[in-house]
C-alpha cells in the first residue's frame, strides 16, 4: 500500500516522515514524499533554496534505509491539501500521513488549516503524528 | 504495539473498528475498545442497554476473528478523550484509531469536539477513519 506523506522542513514534518516509513515497512508500500511550499505566496528565493536542501536530504535518507520512495515538490500555489490529494490519486496510495503541532503554552492545539483540509477531503485514512516529546526522566 | 480505538455505534464506529483491526494485524497487538456514553449527562436506560448490546456485537466479532482484544466501557461522564487517554496509558498503546465524520452537505467537515480533543491530547499517534464510502461506479 501507497503512503503519501506531506512534509515540511520541520520537527513535526521529520516526525510524520519517520511514521511514513515505518507505515512503509508495516505495509510494504512506497513512499510518496509531497512538499508543498508554506508560507503564502511570498517565498523567496532563500525558501526555495531550503525546501530544495530539505528534500535532498529527505531523499538521502530514503534512498540509504533502502525505501522505495519518490518524491514531489509543488510551487503551484495550490492548498497543500490538494497536492497531497492529487498525490493520493496518482499514486493509489491508501495511507496518508501529516505531522500536527503539539498544544501550544496555553493549551490549545495549534491545528492548522492544512490539518483540517486534509483530514476533511482525504478519503483515506489519516494518520496524524506529533513531532517527538523530549525525553521524560 | 497495542491499539487503542474510540467506538461509537455508528458507521464512522465501525469503520475506525475495522481499521483497528487491520493494525492489529499488521503491527500484531491487541485491540483496546473504548466506548464512552455519549450525549451528556442525561442517557437514559435504553441508551445503557442499546450501548451494552453494541459493546457485546464489537466482543463477539473481536473474539470470531480471533482478534485478542479488550473492552473498556465507560460511564463515569468524563470527556471520551479523557477515557481514551486512560485506556492508552493502562495498555500501553502505541496507536489510537478514530471514526471522524465526512464533511456535511455544505462542504464543512464536522469534526466534532471529541475528536479534536483527542489530537490535542494524544502523544500517540491518531489514525482518522472515515466510514465507507457508497461504492462508486
Amino acid at each position: 500500500m501507497n503512503i503519501v506523506v506531506g512534509y515540511v522542513d520541520s520537527p513535526e514534518g521529520e516526525a510524520a516522515l519517520d511514521q511514513a516509513i515505518e507505515e512503509s515497512r508495516l505495509r510494504g508500500g512506497k513512499v510518496v514524499v509531497v512538499h508543498s511550499m508554506v508560507g503564502g505566496d511570498h517565498e523567496d528565493t532563500d525558501d526555495y533554496r531550503r525546501s530544495a536542501a530539505a528534500m535532498e536530504r529527505v531523499h538521502d535518507r530514503l534512498h540509504a534505509e533502502g525505501v522505495e520512495h519518490c518524491t514531489h515538490e509543488y510551487v503551484r500555489g495550490q492548498e497543500p491539501a490538494r497536492d497531497l490529494m492529487g498525490a493520493v490519486a496518482d499514486h493509489q496510495a491508501g495511507l496518508v500521513v501529516i505531522g500536527i503541532r503539539s498544544r501550544s503554552a496555553t493549551g490549545k492545539l495549534i491545528l492548522g488549516s492544512n490539518a483540517l483540509d486534509i483530514l476533511r477531503d482525504t478519503s483515506v485514512p489519516v494518520l496524524c503524528v506529533k513531532r517527538k516529546a523530549a525525553v521524560a526522566g
